[in-house]
Protein backbone atom coordinates (compact mmCIF):
# COMPACT_ATOMS: atom_id res chain seq x y z
CA UNK A 1 0.00 0.00 0.00
CA UNK A 2 1.77 3.42 -1.01
CA UNK A 3 1.73 6.02 1.38
CA UNK A 4 -0.71 8.90 1.39
CA UNK A 5 -0.10 12.30 1.38
CA UNK A 6 -1.85 15.46 1.61
CA UNK A 7 -1.88 18.40 -1.19
CA UNK A 8 -4.84 21.02 -1.49
CA UNK A 9 -3.06 22.10 -4.73
CA UNK A 10 -2.76 18.71 -6.57
CA UNK A 11 -2.73 19.24 -10.11
CA UNK A 12 -0.88 17.58 -13.24
CA UNK A 13 3.23 17.61 -13.60
CA UNK A 14 4.48 18.23 -9.96
CA UNK A 15 3.32 18.90 -6.85
CA UNK A 16 5.63 20.32 -3.56
CA UNK A 17 4.73 18.81 -0.35
CA UNK A 18 3.87 20.99 1.96
CA UNK A 19 6.93 21.29 5.12
CA UNK A 20 4.55 19.23 7.49
CA UNK A 21 3.80 16.21 5.12
CA UNK A 22 7.99 16.82 3.77
CA UNK A 23 8.59 15.89 7.52
CA UNK A 24 7.08 13.15 7.94
CA UNK A 25 8.27 11.99 4.32
CA UNK A 26 11.71 12.18 5.24
CA UNK A 27 12.08 12.12 8.98
CA UNK A 28 9.17 9.34 9.44
CA UNK A 29 8.75 7.05 6.29
CA UNK A 30 12.13 7.37 5.43
CA UNK A 31 11.35 7.66 1.87
CA UNK A 32 14.06 8.59 -1.05
CA UNK A 33 14.18 9.72 -4.63
CA UNK A 34 12.54 7.25 -6.40
CA UNK A 35 9.74 6.29 -4.08
CA UNK A 36 6.63 5.78 -5.02
CA UNK A 37 3.88 7.88 -3.25
CA UNK A 38 -0.04 8.64 -3.28
CA UNK A 39 -1.41 11.92 -3.18
CA UNK A 40 -5.05 13.47 -2.25
CA UNK A 41 -6.36 16.88 -2.65
CA UNK A 42 -9.14 16.33 0.08
CA UNK A 43 -12.26 17.29 -2.97
CA UNK A 44 -11.76 13.64 -4.69
CA UNK A 45 -8.46 13.74 -6.64
CA UNK A 46 -6.21 11.04 -6.03
CA UNK A 47 -3.15 10.58 -7.72
CA UNK A 48 0.29 8.39 -7.81
CA UNK A 49 3.85 10.37 -7.72
CA UNK A 50 7.30 9.23 -7.55
CA UNK A 51 9.50 11.51 -5.79
CA UNK A 52 11.98 13.82 -7.52
CA UNK A 53 13.83 15.87 -4.99
CA UNK A 54 13.68 15.29 -1.02
CA UNK A 55 15.09 16.88 1.88
CA UNK A 56 14.79 18.02 5.10
CA UNK A 57 12.00 20.47 4.38
CA UNK A 58 11.53 20.17 0.90
CA UNK A 59 9.60 17.27 -1.13
CA UNK A 60 8.99 17.38 -4.80
CA UNK A 61 7.47 15.21 -6.91
CA UNK A 62 6.54 14.06 -10.20
CA UNK A 63 2.48 13.15 -10.74
CA UNK A 64 2.37 10.00 -13.04
CA UNK A 65 -1.34 9.61 -13.40
CA UNK A 66 -4.31 11.90 -11.62
CA UNK A 67 -7.94 10.45 -11.13
CA UNK A 68 -10.89 12.53 -10.26
CA UNK A 69 -13.13 10.35 -8.00
CA UNK A 70 -17.04 11.22 -8.37
CA UNK A 71 -18.14 12.17 -4.98
CA UNK A 72 -18.82 9.13 -2.11
CA UNK A 73 -22.41 10.31 -1.70
CA UNK A 74 -25.35 11.52 -4.03
CA UNK A 75 -26.64 13.23 -0.88
CA UNK A 76 -24.57 15.43 0.90
CA UNK A 77 -24.22 15.80 4.60
CA UNK A 78 -23.64 18.71 6.60
CA UNK A 79 -22.82 18.44 10.28
CA UNK A 80 -23.08 21.71 12.25
CA UNK A 81 -22.26 20.38 16.34
CA UNK A 82 -21.47 22.50 19.04
CA UNK A 83 -17.86 22.57 20.26
CA UNK A 84 -17.20 19.93 23.74
CA UNK A 85 -15.87 21.98 26.49
CA UNK A 86 -12.59 18.87 26.46
CA UNK A 87 -11.14 19.86 23.09
CA UNK A 88 -10.26 16.50 22.72
CA UNK A 89 -13.67 15.35 22.40
CA UNK A 90 -14.45 17.53 19.36
CA UNK A 91 -11.44 16.33 17.58
CA UNK A 92 -12.51 12.71 18.23
CA UNK A 93 -15.61 13.67 17.04
CA UNK A 94 -14.09 15.63 13.70
CA UNK A 95 -12.00 12.21 13.56
CA UNK A 96 -15.11 9.66 13.43
CA UNK A 97 -17.43 11.38 11.91
CA UNK A 98 -14.83 12.13 9.06
CA UNK A 99 -13.96 8.09 8.44
CA UNK A 100 -17.64 7.70 8.65
CA UNK A 101 -18.63 10.29 5.96
CA UNK A 102 -18.92 13.54 5.79
CA UNK A 103 -18.57 16.90 3.84
CA UNK A 104 -18.85 19.76 5.92
CA UNK A 105 -18.63 20.48 9.44
CA UNK A 106 -19.49 23.72 11.45
CA UNK A 107 -18.74 24.25 14.53
CA UNK A 108 -22.37 26.07 16.19
CA UNK A 109 -22.01 28.51 18.63
CA UNK A 110 -25.58 28.54 20.88
CA UNK A 111 -26.79 29.69 23.81
CA UNK A 112 -25.21 27.05 25.65
CA UNK A 113 -22.44 26.15 24.18
CA UNK A 114 -19.04 25.11 26.44
CA UNK A 115 -16.56 26.52 24.17
CA UNK A 116 -16.57 29.15 21.21
CA UNK A 117 -13.16 29.10 20.57
CA UNK A 118 -11.83 26.22 18.70
CA UNK A 119 -8.28 25.72 16.22
CA UNK A 120 -9.64 25.02 12.98
CA UNK A 121 -6.02 24.65 11.59
CA UNK A 122 -5.71 21.62 14.25
CA UNK A 123 -9.50 20.16 13.15
CA UNK A 124 -8.47 20.21 9.48
CA UNK A 125 -5.15 18.35 9.97
CA UNK A 126 -7.12 15.77 12.07
CA UNK A 127 -10.07 15.17 9.22
CA UNK A 128 -7.27 14.96 6.74
CA UNK A 129 -5.46 12.51 8.55
CA UNK A 130 -9.04 10.19 9.01
CA UNK A 131 -9.27 10.52 5.43
CA UNK A 132 -5.79 8.88 4.41
CA UNK A 133 -6.21 6.38 7.37
CA UNK A 134 -9.12 5.23 5.69
CA UNK A 135 -7.93 5.62 2.64
CA UNK A 136 -10.35 7.65 0.99
CA UNK A 137 -10.24 10.92 -0.99
CA UNK A 138 -12.71 13.12 0.37
CA UNK A 139 -12.11 15.14 3.65
CA UNK A 140 -14.87 17.44 5.00
CA UNK A 141 -14.49 21.23 4.44
CA UNK A 142 -14.47 22.97 8.23
CA UNK A 143 -15.78 25.99 8.91
CA UNK A 144 -15.25 28.80 11.20
CA UNK A 145 -17.33 29.04 14.65
CA UNK A 146 -21.13 30.23 13.55
CA UNK A 147 -24.22 30.79 15.31
CA UNK A 148 -27.62 29.35 14.27
CA UNK A 149 -28.72 32.58 11.92
CA UNK A 150 -25.79 32.53 9.91
CA UNK A 151 -25.69 28.47 9.61
CA UNK A 152 -29.76 28.89 8.67
CA UNK A 153 -28.26 31.66 6.27
CA UNK A 154 -25.44 29.69 4.49
CA UNK A 155 -26.05 26.40 4.84
CA UNK A 156 -27.30 24.75 1.43
CA UNK A 157 -28.84 21.67 2.52
CA UNK A 158 -33.48 21.84 2.41
CA UNK A 159 -33.71 19.28 4.59
CA UNK A 160 -32.69 19.99 8.05
CA UNK A 161 -32.73 18.02 11.41
CA UNK A 162 -31.76 19.08 14.81
CA UNK A 163 -31.39 16.36 17.88
CA UNK A 164 -33.93 17.39 20.45
CA UNK A 165 -34.35 15.97 24.10
CA UNK A 166 -36.06 18.13 25.92
CA UNK A 167 -39.50 18.21 23.58
CA UNK A 168 -41.00 16.35 21.13
CA UNK A 169 -39.02 14.63 18.47
CA UNK A 170 -39.19 11.61 16.02
CA UNK A 171 -36.67 9.25 14.27
CA UNK A 172 -34.06 10.51 12.28
CA UNK A 173 -34.10 7.42 10.88
CA UNK A 174 -37.47 7.76 9.72
CA UNK A 175 -37.53 11.36 8.59
CA UNK A 176 -34.41 10.65 6.37
CA UNK A 177 -35.34 10.87 2.69
CA UNK A 178 -32.65 11.14 -0.02
CA UNK A 179 -30.74 13.95 -0.91
CA UNK A 180 -28.29 16.65 0.85
CA UNK A 181 -28.90 16.71 4.79
CA UNK A 182 -28.15 19.34 7.43
CA UNK A 183 -28.18 17.83 10.94
CA UNK A 184 -27.64 20.30 14.02
CA UNK A 185 -26.16 18.80 17.42
CA UNK A 186 -26.32 20.95 20.22
CA UNK A 187 -24.55 21.41 23.22
CA UNK A 188 -24.67 19.38 26.49
CA UNK A 189 -27.44 21.44 28.06
CA UNK A 190 -29.60 21.17 24.95
CA UNK A 191 -31.07 24.13 22.54
CA UNK A 192 -33.02 26.11 24.32
CA UNK A 193 -36.86 26.56 23.36
CA UNK A 194 -36.04 29.33 21.68
CA UNK A 195 -33.35 28.05 19.40
CA UNK A 196 -35.91 25.13 18.98
CA UNK A 197 -38.38 27.08 17.87
CA UNK A 198 -35.79 29.35 15.66
CA UNK A 199 -34.77 26.23 13.97
CA UNK A 200 -38.71 24.49 13.49
CA UNK A 201 -39.51 27.88 11.82
CA UNK A 202 -36.64 27.74 9.45
CA UNK A 203 -37.51 23.90 8.40
CA UNK A 204 -35.61 21.94 10.39
CA UNK A 205 -37.30 18.66 12.08
CA UNK A 206 -36.63 18.00 16.10
CA UNK A 207 -35.66 14.26 15.83
CA UNK A 208 -34.26 11.93 18.35
CA UNK A 209 -31.02 9.92 17.81
CA UNK A 210 -32.21 6.82 19.44
CA UNK A 211 -33.21 5.85 23.29
CA UNK A 212 -30.57 7.76 25.44
CA UNK A 213 -29.10 10.75 25.87
CA UNK A 214 -26.34 11.15 24.30
CA UNK A 215 -23.31 13.36 24.90
CA UNK A 216 -22.76 15.63 21.95
CA UNK A 217 -19.88 14.01 19.85
CA UNK A 218 -21.78 10.93 20.44
CA UNK A 219 -24.53 12.34 19.34
CA UNK A 220 -23.00 13.63 16.03
CA UNK A 221 -21.15 10.11 15.65
CA UNK A 222 -24.64 8.45 15.34
CA UNK A 223 -26.00 11.03 13.50
CA UNK A 224 -23.47 10.87 11.11
CA UNK A 225 -23.70 6.83 10.76
CA UNK A 226 -28.00 7.08 10.81
CA UNK A 227 -27.23 9.77 7.35
CA UNK A 228 -24.43 7.41 5.80
CA UNK A 229 -27.36 4.62 5.42
CA UNK A 230 -29.40 6.01 2.86
CA UNK B 1 -31.68 16.17 38.92
CA UNK B 2 -30.29 14.02 41.59
CA UNK B 3 -26.62 13.15 41.83
CA UNK B 4 -26.13 9.55 40.60
CA UNK B 5 -24.28 7.18 42.14
CA UNK B 6 -23.20 3.22 41.73
CA UNK B 7 -23.40 0.07 44.16
CA UNK B 8 -23.50 -3.08 42.56
CA UNK B 9 -24.97 -4.44 45.82
CA UNK B 10 -28.44 -2.39 45.78
CA UNK B 11 -30.80 -3.83 47.83
CA UNK B 12 -33.70 -2.34 49.87
CA UNK B 13 -33.15 -0.65 53.39
CA UNK B 14 -29.43 0.72 53.66
CA UNK B 15 -26.58 0.99 51.22
CA UNK B 16 -22.92 1.70 51.96
CA UNK B 17 -21.11 3.73 49.07
CA UNK B 18 -17.22 2.28 48.22
CA UNK B 19 -14.49 4.62 49.09
CA UNK B 20 -14.26 6.00 45.26
CA UNK B 21 -17.90 7.04 45.33
CA UNK B 22 -17.60 8.59 48.84
CA UNK B 23 -14.70 10.52 48.06
CA UNK B 24 -16.54 11.96 44.99
CA UNK B 25 -19.81 12.40 46.80
CA UNK B 26 -17.45 14.54 49.85
CA UNK B 27 -14.84 16.50 48.12
CA UNK B 28 -16.20 17.06 44.31
CA UNK B 29 -20.18 17.06 45.03
CA UNK B 30 -20.10 18.32 49.01
CA UNK B 31 -22.68 16.42 49.91
CA UNK B 32 -24.01 16.24 53.43
CA UNK B 33 -26.17 14.37 55.27
CA UNK B 34 -29.76 14.85 54.24
CA UNK B 35 -29.11 15.29 50.71
CA UNK B 36 -30.68 12.48 48.10
CA UNK B 37 -28.69 11.20 45.74
CA UNK B 38 -29.82 8.25 43.04
CA UNK B 39 -28.31 4.80 43.18
CA UNK B 40 -27.83 2.37 40.05
CA UNK B 41 -26.37 -1.12 40.06
CA UNK B 42 -25.77 -1.42 36.39
CA UNK B 43 -28.41 -4.20 36.33
CA UNK B 44 -31.39 -1.94 35.71
CA UNK B 45 -32.47 -1.12 39.39
CA UNK B 46 -32.81 2.63 40.52
CA UNK B 47 -33.07 3.86 44.16
CA UNK B 48 -33.61 7.06 45.89
CA UNK B 49 -31.93 7.52 48.78
CA UNK B 50 -31.24 9.78 51.45
CA UNK B 51 -27.65 10.49 52.91
CA UNK B 52 -27.13 8.91 56.63
CA UNK B 53 -23.52 9.90 57.84
CA UNK B 54 -20.68 10.69 55.56
CA UNK B 55 -17.35 11.19 55.91
CA UNK B 56 -13.73 11.62 53.93
CA UNK B 57 -14.06 7.31 53.15
CA UNK B 58 -17.78 6.59 53.95
CA UNK B 59 -21.18 6.99 52.89
CA UNK B 60 -23.59 5.49 54.56
CA UNK B 61 -27.55 6.11 52.52
CA UNK B 62 -30.83 4.85 53.63
CA UNK B 63 -33.16 3.37 50.68
CA UNK B 64 -36.20 5.68 50.20
CA UNK B 65 -37.14 3.74 47.09
CA UNK B 66 -36.17 0.82 45.14
CA UNK B 67 -37.50 0.01 41.40
CA UNK B 68 -36.42 -2.61 39.19
CA UNK B 69 -36.62 -1.43 35.65
CA UNK B 70 -36.81 -3.55 32.43
CA UNK B 71 -34.07 -4.20 30.27
CA UNK B 72 -33.45 -1.19 28.04
CA UNK B 73 -33.74 -3.77 24.46
CA UNK B 74 -35.55 -6.84 23.59
CA UNK B 75 -32.55 -8.55 22.11
CA UNK B 76 -29.35 -8.19 24.15
CA UNK B 77 -26.56 -7.20 22.13
CA UNK B 78 -22.56 -8.61 23.02
CA UNK B 79 -19.74 -6.98 21.33
CA UNK B 80 -16.86 -8.53 21.06
CA UNK B 81 -13.64 -5.91 19.98
CA UNK B 82 -10.77 -6.22 19.43
CA UNK B 83 -8.30 -4.08 22.10
CA UNK B 84 -6.61 -1.45 20.18
CA UNK B 85 -3.08 -0.74 20.15
CA UNK B 86 -3.54 2.95 22.15
CA UNK B 87 -5.49 2.54 24.99
CA UNK B 88 -6.94 5.48 25.26
CA UNK B 89 -9.01 4.37 22.02
CA UNK B 90 -10.49 1.25 23.33
CA UNK B 91 -11.79 3.33 26.35
CA UNK B 92 -13.30 5.82 24.12
CA UNK B 93 -14.77 3.16 22.65
CA UNK B 94 -16.33 1.38 25.83
CA UNK B 95 -17.58 4.65 27.10
CA UNK B 96 -19.35 5.60 23.57
CA UNK B 97 -20.93 1.92 23.41
CA UNK B 98 -22.04 2.02 26.43
CA UNK B 99 -23.90 5.78 26.03
CA UNK B 100 -25.33 3.77 22.58
CA UNK B 101 -26.28 0.74 24.04
CA UNK B 102 -24.78 -2.40 24.32
CA UNK B 103 -24.67 -5.86 27.34
CA UNK B 104 -21.91 -7.43 27.30
CA UNK B 105 -18.24 -6.29 25.88
CA UNK B 106 -15.42 -8.83 25.52
CA UNK B 107 -12.08 -7.81 24.15
CA UNK B 108 -11.11 -10.18 21.50
CA UNK B 109 -7.70 -11.35 20.97
CA UNK B 110 -7.08 -12.71 17.22
CA UNK B 111 -4.20 -13.25 15.29
CA UNK B 112 -3.62 -9.75 14.01
CA UNK B 113 -4.71 -7.97 17.93
CA UNK B 114 -2.14 -5.68 18.57
CA UNK B 115 -3.35 -5.67 22.35
CA UNK B 116 -3.32 -8.37 25.01
CA UNK B 117 -3.56 -7.00 28.35
CA UNK B 118 -6.65 -5.02 29.08
CA UNK B 119 -7.21 -3.06 32.63
CA UNK B 120 -11.18 -4.60 33.12
CA UNK B 121 -11.60 -2.57 36.36
CA UNK B 122 -10.85 0.50 34.74
CA UNK B 123 -13.06 -0.43 31.45
CA UNK B 124 -15.86 -1.15 34.22
CA UNK B 125 -15.36 2.40 35.69
CA UNK B 126 -15.38 4.17 32.34
CA UNK B 127 -18.45 1.90 31.34
CA UNK B 128 -20.22 2.70 34.66
CA UNK B 129 -19.37 6.12 34.33
CA UNK B 130 -21.28 6.53 31.25
CA UNK B 131 -23.79 5.22 32.41
CA UNK B 132 -24.38 7.60 35.19
CA UNK B 133 -23.96 10.19 32.40
CA UNK B 134 -26.22 9.00 30.07
CA UNK B 135 -28.83 8.85 33.08
CA UNK B 136 -29.63 5.11 32.27
CA UNK B 137 -29.61 2.04 34.34
CA UNK B 138 -27.91 -0.21 32.77
CA UNK B 139 -24.23 -0.97 32.37
CA UNK B 140 -22.54 -3.66 30.39
CA UNK B 141 -20.52 -6.85 31.59
CA UNK B 142 -17.13 -6.53 30.64
CA UNK B 143 -15.28 -9.70 30.12
CA UNK B 144 -11.68 -10.51 30.23
CA UNK B 145 -10.00 -11.10 26.92
CA UNK B 146 -10.61 -14.23 25.06
CA UNK B 147 -9.74 -15.70 21.59
CA UNK B 148 -11.86 -16.55 19.12
CA UNK B 149 -12.85 -19.72 20.03
CA UNK B 150 -13.46 -19.50 23.77
CA UNK B 151 -16.12 -16.57 22.69
CA UNK B 152 -18.01 -18.86 20.17
CA UNK B 153 -18.25 -21.23 23.31
CA UNK B 154 -19.23 -18.64 25.85
CA UNK B 155 -21.52 -16.69 23.74
CA UNK B 156 -25.76 -16.74 23.98
CA UNK B 157 -26.93 -15.37 21.00
CA UNK B 158 -27.37 -17.45 17.78
CA UNK B 159 -27.50 -14.66 15.36
CA UNK B 160 -23.62 -13.69 14.93
CA UNK B 161 -21.99 -11.14 12.70
CA UNK B 162 -18.36 -10.67 12.20
CA UNK B 163 -16.83 -7.24 10.62
CA UNK B 164 -15.14 -8.31 7.37
CA UNK B 165 -13.17 -5.77 4.53
CA UNK B 166 -11.59 -8.56 3.04
CA UNK B 167 -14.01 -10.51 1.34
CA UNK B 168 -17.71 -10.88 0.98
CA UNK B 169 -19.97 -9.54 3.25
CA UNK B 170 -23.84 -7.90 3.45
CA UNK B 171 -24.88 -5.30 4.76
CA UNK B 172 -25.43 -5.36 8.61
CA UNK B 173 -28.86 -3.42 8.54
CA UNK B 174 -29.64 -5.81 5.62
CA UNK B 175 -29.47 -9.34 7.55
CA UNK B 176 -30.27 -7.72 11.44
CA UNK B 177 -33.26 -9.64 12.66
CA UNK B 178 -34.80 -9.21 16.07
CA UNK B 179 -33.40 -11.00 19.12
CA UNK B 180 -30.14 -11.14 20.77
CA UNK B 181 -27.18 -10.01 18.85
CA UNK B 182 -23.44 -11.13 19.00
CA UNK B 183 -21.26 -8.82 16.40
CA UNK B 184 -17.86 -9.67 16.06
CA UNK B 185 -14.90 -6.39 15.47
CA UNK B 186 -11.27 -7.55 14.60
CA UNK B 187 -8.09 -5.82 14.72
CA UNK B 188 -6.45 -2.87 12.55
CA UNK B 189 -5.30 -5.94 10.59
CA UNK B 190 -8.88 -7.27 9.80
CA UNK B 191 -9.53 -11.63 10.74
CA UNK B 192 -7.27 -13.50 9.14
CA UNK B 193 -8.98 -15.96 6.08
CA UNK B 194 -8.66 -18.75 8.33
CA UNK B 195 -10.53 -16.51 11.55
CA UNK B 196 -12.99 -15.51 8.76
CA UNK B 197 -13.63 -19.82 7.75
CA UNK B 198 -14.27 -20.36 11.39
CA UNK B 199 -16.38 -17.82 11.72
CA UNK B 200 -18.70 -18.59 9.15
CA UNK B 201 -18.10 -22.22 10.14
CA UNK B 202 -19.90 -21.47 13.33
CA UNK B 203 -22.85 -19.33 12.33
CA UNK B 204 -21.56 -16.04 11.95
CA UNK B 205 -22.12 -13.95 8.90
CA UNK B 206 -19.83 -11.36 7.19
CA UNK B 207 -20.80 -8.01 7.46
CA UNK B 208 -19.99 -4.63 6.40
CA UNK B 209 -20.53 -1.49 8.57
CA UNK B 210 -20.66 0.88 5.97
CA UNK B 211 -18.62 2.30 3.01
CA UNK B 212 -15.62 2.96 4.40
CA UNK B 213 -12.80 1.31 6.01
CA UNK B 214 -13.32 1.82 9.96
CA UNK B 215 -11.13 1.86 12.65
CA UNK B 216 -11.68 -0.76 15.05
CA UNK B 217 -12.96 1.61 17.79
CA UNK B 218 -15.33 3.66 14.99
CA UNK B 219 -16.53 0.08 13.71
CA UNK B 220 -17.69 -0.96 16.94
CA UNK B 221 -19.42 2.28 17.40
CA UNK B 222 -21.16 1.85 14.24
CA UNK B 223 -22.09 -1.47 14.44
CA UNK B 224 -23.72 -0.91 17.88
CA UNK B 225 -25.38 2.26 16.71
CA UNK B 226 -27.05 0.22 13.82
CA UNK B 227 -27.85 -2.98 16.17
CA UNK B 228 -30.00 -0.31 18.58
CA UNK B 229 -31.98 0.23 15.49
CA UNK B 230 -33.82 -2.35 15.59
Amino acid sequence: MMHLFFDPDLHADTSMLSEEEAHHAVHVLRLQAGDRIGLLNGRGARASAEIVTIDKKQCRVRIIGLEQGPPERSGTIHLAVAPTKQMERFEWCVEKCTEIGVDRITPLLTFRTERSRIRKDRLERIAIAAMKQSQRSWSPTMDDPMDIAALLRQARPSQRYFGWCTGDHQALTALRRPGDVLLLIGPEGDFTAEEADLLRTNGSAAVSLGRARLRTETAAVVGCTLLNMV
